[in-house]
């Protein structure tokens, strides 16, 4: 029965205790209420208010549950998550994972963002920040799974050297410079704004150490003539640092700084070689940071410095960076980690509150990728990425509204990710009471075991020749 | 029909990826099979040998399981969960979490136990070495269950000392000995071995700053006469340090060392105050640790020195300390945590691998509280405390085993809790298809609501009064 006093929304959720992120907090709206009409955010306020002045083709009662806006992965490469597991432990993660990475097929980088877009949204993850080679087979997926997606290639000129790591520098390629460029341009051309507007396109030079500076240049161009973001690696180690050094007398920064990149268009992963003093630059130049704690910790035992970056008034994405790292796609475990290795390195219990961590993989990812117009924060006129959390599992039990309110710091402390029961992207519900609503995640699966059977054949004499760490692990019998 | 050729077993777990934790690796067993029989294991092998060899009223199908040891939580203080969330992000977790304690009633403490076991048992814990105040109340509630407890009450002869912090040092009170004395032979006489010896009966006294000579005194005597874990704080703060420098004139650990008390025989937790000397001393004298990462880092971000402890020799059990201060009892949460700060703060990647943290969660934290004899592995003659785990969930996805076997890593660092499916204690299945089988869960969550209700009306006035640091980011709206 229409109600002609009432504004028609094609969803209302009701009675949640809705964190909208807005503000310099945590923007909280005890019994809260969200209209979406389309794929947009329409109105927000106490639900009795919303009740009154909306009909809506659905209403969903959030009772007992936290209503956030969908998580964001600012520094994703989903192509690689079938090599989660394979590398750890090492005291070199890129050497132990080269007999995988160089067993992968097409299929194996798609399968791999198919795992991390399940994982991703089972566990409120609604954007990812995916800098993936093969990217543009990936984005069909992305389309289909109806999650939101600011894509990049993994691009690089640099030619597979030889011999002892570091003995020479490696050549740059035109060939390869071609390609990258190519496929970058036809990315831009095909899915920049596709999807209903989920894909956005974004360039992605690999690093200062596998791209040459008539790459970079181009990029340059492009990131200017499209108003794109440029995603890369940041001194994110030696090998960096070093050949930078040798090639041009400069570090990796100084190298961004003069050639034009080092500006409020870059997306900068890790920095965890550079100075104090670099990070502050790089903070200060607009540039904003993805800090992926777990992800290098694993990797390089190095929390990378998002506490300077941000006490320089930076702006801090937080990102799982690869399931072969991490080991996971899940951004609840980068909240705690993060909040657990901050406190750890300043010796303060008070550094790094909870909310700080939850703003960082919302409103603050958002920003730092370049969306913070679109999403981030659940306020009229956004588009509508949200996601609803059960408070009633025993994680999160029990709710305190007063005199603590302590719902935040046990989202960010001590949600798995399996609490989430309901996800929104662009005003449409892609995951609900366990399932998927857009793709059929059995079919997925047996596409992606099929793929991890394929690498772990073609990986296997090469890791037992180098007898990676992780090979000599499992033949102990200590893995 | 009987098959005279074949034993009978009451259960029969076949097909999983079994890690015996036997020996000093993981104890791998590909298709592996596990017989229980009443509340032991009996036998364990290759499945197509078991399968030859018993038979059992039921078979459990593991395929695609990983079949581990059930996980001991070395330290925990269950009676206390409720206070979930309300006293992170302050300079003094202690001062913030106050009003809360304050407020605290006797089914306040029963309905932690409630929501610690609930959420431990969901997440493949199945012993807590559980040392809270009100322990004897909660005890029923561990009968009824299924899950095994090595149980200490939390005692303390130290009155209340008024004043600011440190102006005084509090005095001791012989009735508050006396009872907590009367309350500790109480349990040992009613419950040490109950429960079909699911339930063990520890020493509990509170740490060194809490306890009067002639306190420990008794204790060692208990613990001589029933040869009984003393399970104790030890160097947890500053407090407790100076405390005991300005009573008797040594630190902690001397203190300790001085009583008699620095043994085989002593659970020491946290350490966090100790130099690198002391740690060593503690484990060279047959003493464990109990490990509590995350805990430690969000009251003091200080990461306890559980490395010092290993490379000494020491035995190093994972702890999650309680929901009000970790912010839950989730013990793949510290086992990445543990991982992530070990390797941080050695700055080695290769430090603290996956499987080592696996064996702390196990056959080592087994070890720490005194039950090594008893559970921590899958051999026959152990207890059948045993989880299964549900490898085919997208964190855990792909499952590797050749050439690098890619399981132990992946649940380390990327296992939520979620993906458990059976949980088995002593011979019993007490968790299956997301459901607890002894208890009826909602109920329990009923009774957990009422208690956290009250504690909330009962601590708002202290609460604002004291303006603890989360009260105030509640009122600044960051909360």
């Amino acid at each position: 029965m229409p109600h002609p006093e009432k504004t028609h929304a094609d969803l209302l959720i009701v009675h949640g205790d809705v964190f909208t992120m807005a503000g310099t907090g945590s923007g909280y709206i005890e019994d809260g209420a969200v209209a979406i009409s389309g794929n947009s955010i329409v109105d927000t306020g106490p639900s009795g208010s919303l009740r009154a002045r909306y009909t809506a083709a659905r209403v969903v009662d959030a009772s007992e549950c936290a209503v956030l806006p969908g998580l964001v992965d600012a520094h994703v490469h989903s192509g690689i998550a079938l090599l989660r597991g394979v590398a750890q432990d090492s005291p070199s993660w890129l050497a132990s994972l080269a007999p995988f990475v160089n067993a992968m097929s097409l299929d194996a980088l798609q399968a791999g963002t198919m795992l991390t877009v399940m994982e991703g949204i089972r566990a409120g993850t609604t954007t990812f920040c995916d800098n993936s080679p093969g990217i543009a087979h990936s984005l069909p997926f992305y389309e289909k799974s109806g999650a939101r997606v600011a894509a990049s290639p993994l691009t690089s000129d640099a030619m597979p050297a030889g011999g002892p790591p570091n003995a020479r520098l490696p050549e740059f390629s035109g060939e390869m410079r071609a390609f990258g460029l190519l496929e970058t341009r036809d990315l831009i051309d095909r899915w920049n704004g596709a999807a209903e507007g989920r894909i956005a396109v974004q360039l992605g030079p690999r690093a200062a150490d596998f791209c040459s500076e008539e790459l970079l240049i181009e990029i340059r161009r492009l990131s200017e003539k499209h108003g794109l973001k440029v995603h890369m690696h940041l001194a994110q180690d030696k090998r960096e640092t070093e050949q930078v050094w040798r090639r041009y007398g400069v570090r990796p920064v100084g190298l961004l700084e003069r050639m034009g990149l080092l500006n409020e268009r870059l997306i900068a992963a890790h920095l965890i070689r550079c100075t104090p003093e670099e990070v502050e630059r790089v903070a200060r130049s607009g540039a904003s940071m993805a800090f992926c704690p777990s992800s290098l910790l694993i990797c390089d035992g190095i929390l990378p410095p998002a506490d300077i970056f941000m006490d320089a008034g930076g702006t801090v994405g937080l990102g799982t960076d690869e399931t072969s790292s991490n080991n996971g796609a899940n951004l609840w475990s980068e909240m705690k980690a993060g909040c657990l290795g901050l406190k750890m390195k300043r010796a303060d219990a008070a550094y790094m509150p909870a909310w700080k961590a939850l703003r960082m993989a919302t409103t603050d990812g958002a920003r730092a990728i370049g969306l913070g117009h679109e999403i981030g924060t659940i306020e009229a006129g956004k588009k509508a990425d949200i996601i609803l959390i059960d408070l009633t599992r025993p994680s999160l039990v029990p709710v305190m509204r007063r005199p603590v309110r302590n719902i935040i710091p046990n989202l960010v402390l001590s949600a798995r990710g399996g609490e989430i029961c309901l996800s929104i992207i662009n005003g449409s519900i892609v995951y609900e009471n366990g399932h998927m609503t857009r793709f059929d995640e059995g079919e997925a699966m047996g596409f992606i075991s099929k793929a991890a059977e394929e690498i772990c054949r073609g990986a296997g004499r090469e890791a037992a020749e180098t007898r990676t760490a992780p090979f000599v692990m499992t033949e102990n019998g200590e893995y």
